[in-house]
């Protein structure tokens, strides 16, 4: 299976290039479909683009699922996603091999654009599902060309007319258990192979546009500038030093600039902010200091800071007694982590009894090709899920 | 003349997009072309896409020669170049009415790719004819897409088979005079409609890249990121200190990303520093300060910073003589400048005796769309140009 799905969507940089209803993406999903069809599950796709593998009555109540996101980052690894839905996969042969008798139903899922490389916005399959993404709010989504997500997704050859909340489906999902590459080294320094997820700090990203006036870089003297590159730089650091002062994490990772030329002054330059916490208060106070810096700081470079909230993840606290019968059948010293890093798992733990599961990642890399896992690691990752879907379903 | 050149290649933003050898640059040059024509003056192309307009015998030596560039930066204005090839058959038009005997060969030159928007260097067909670029030099300059300056030129219909140096031409050429808006606001509190250059400060580009380690930025820890971006803010914000303390000019107006996405730290950041200063030595430590600055960060971000000069130009002072003369003609008391903004002229001054004209910019904004000039200032220009044009020819 493995062998299958690594090269789709790879540049030449080894990072994954696999954006929601492109080309990549579109083979990553077959490769999914093609799964299902070898294991003569029941396939199908939901109104949201989320796919779906079946074993029993998909109609019935109490559902157990287990699945992930094929989907990555710009430049991403091979783990974050993929290994959790071949993992799932491979934890039903192995149920199978065990002659598990299913009591429930069972799916195996790949949620859409979890990563929001391509529109800006993360868990777009599973916030639609449970609702916290209206139909409206994804129709309004648009990626760096202009495209909207109707429209990709019609373009991808899905009908889009069904975008929205599913709340049957959803209803009809009993327990949702995830399994994820590790995203730190918390387990690298470890003898453990494996954890358990606790919470998901509370996340989100903002938007700085820094408003300045556009002029020559040769001639313009330094005080008639209004260069809102400054106001950029000055907020990039004062956001690091915020945040470690915070006990937190605020990065600047992406940034846009017109005209981005060599000698002119840039009229504007767009920085988005990605912070996370501990708590929400902490989050919020956070982000309310960093906006007043590059106030401030805009104040006087002569530049204007507009700030606009583009996501918004609450705190996620996985379901206790789904976590807790975990780590009693995975030994009572497998450790419990949280984690900064927002999942689909957390956008279904507001409605579902979720649960997630780390695999180890020795150089602790995330979102860059150098993510790694041990063969060994990953195959104790799918013995743990097989270990705890036999005990639910 | 200016309503027929006015719409090309200008953008919603109202600012123009006139980047050498695309569509909007060539309506632009068919508009020489056509004006060339109009006034039965021979037209030809040089072997480096500058174009040309004679009157009088252009195989003869000692010609005035007077213009500009018609190519814009990204979003600039409409009389950076335009105005001054625009005055330059304006004045000629003003000879002719005078009756004005010509002595010796003139023409209205038009350089190719003055400001270096799309390849990335500045005055390209002036620093050919000249031969402060090579052949070579201009085989290797590729755009954004990757397409180099030979096949651009192809493209567009130019054979790139004689692109260098053209000593041959170049010691045909007398005199060269260009006029051009000014890009400060040095005119813009005074009565003085134009005035005289003095000397185009040393300038260059410079390309900082600053590689980190991409990860995830809601997973790393902040103690173990390598962030390229904290260096490059950091430089950022030492180089306009650093240039205020030294009475000079230092900008970041470009800077490129990877992977570019809102929750992962980039693992490189780029930057362009443009920078200049009144005198080589000032300009030469101020860029190595810059350098130091951002060594010394990068070490503590665990950031390698490499630095690559694109391009220098060194002090260009303008021929005494010829600005002497001009200033007698157009009046002692007019104002005579040094300017930070590099031009052809300033590349034609090593060679040929060289001077420049500037006409009032209220808004003192350069390189942007709210650059102006009053219509009395240029026709103010326009005199003072076939004044001093009847004074050579």
């Amino acid at each position: 299976m493995w062998k299958e799905l690594l090269p789709l969507g790879r540049a030449e940089s080894g990072g994954y290039r696999r954006f929601a209803w492109t080309g990549p993406d579109q083979e990553c999903r077959q490769w999914f479909r093609a799964q299902a069809a070898s294991r003569g599950l029941a396939y199908e796709v939901d109104g949201n683009g989320n796919q779906w593998a079946w074993f029993g009555d998909k109609s019935a109540e109490n559902a157990v699922v287990t699945g992930s996101h094929l989907d990555s980052v710009p430049d991403g690894g091979a783990f974050d996603g993929p290994l959790g839905v071949l993992s799932a996969f491979a934890a039903y042969d192995e149920l199978h091999s065990r002659g598990t008798a299913f009591t429930r139903p069972f799916a195996i899922v790949n949620f859409c654009d979890e990563e929001g490389a391509r529109f800006g916005l993360s868990c777009v399959g599973s916030r639609l599902m449970t609702g916290s993404l209206t139909a409206e709010g994804a129709h309004a989504l648009r990626d760096a060309d202009g495209t909207t997500l109707p429209r990709a997704m019609e373009a991808a050859g899905h009908d889009p007319a069904a975008l929205g909340p599913d709340p049957e489906r959803l209803a009809r999902i009993g327990a949702f258990v995830e399994l994820h590459i590790e995203q730190g080294r918390a387990l690298a320094e470890t003898d453990h192979p494996l954890a358990v997820a606790s919470a998901i700090w509370p996340h989100g990203r903002w938007r700085f546009d820094f408003h300045g006036e556009a002029n020559h870089a040769g001639t313009t003297r330094l005080e008639d500038r209004r260069d809102p590159m400054l106001t950029y730089a000055n907020t990039v650091l004062a956001a690091r030093k915020k945040a470690r002062l915070a006990g937190a994490l605020a990065t600047f990772g992406k940034v846009a600039v017109e005209p981005n030329g060599v000698n002119a002054v840039p009229s504007l330059v767009r920085g988005w902010l990605d912070s996370r916490a501990p708590d929400e208060g902490t989050l919020a106070s956070l982000v309310a200091e960093i906006e007043r810096a590059a106030g401030e700081r805009g104040g006087r470079d002569g530049v204007d800071v507009r700030v606009t909230r583009e996501s918004a993840t609450p705190l996620v606290e996985f379901d206790h007694a789904l976590r807790d019968r975990m780590a009693a059948l995975l030994g009572k010293d497998i450790p419990v982590l949280p984690t900064g890093a927002g999942h689909d798992a957390g956008i279904l733990s507001a409605s579902v009894p979720t649960a997630m599961l780390y695999v180890r990642n020795p150089t602790g890399v995330s979102h860059a090709p150098a993510e790694s896992a041990e063969e060994d690691d990953c195959a104790a990752g799918v013995t743990a899920l097989a270990d705890v879907l036999e005990g639910l379903v």
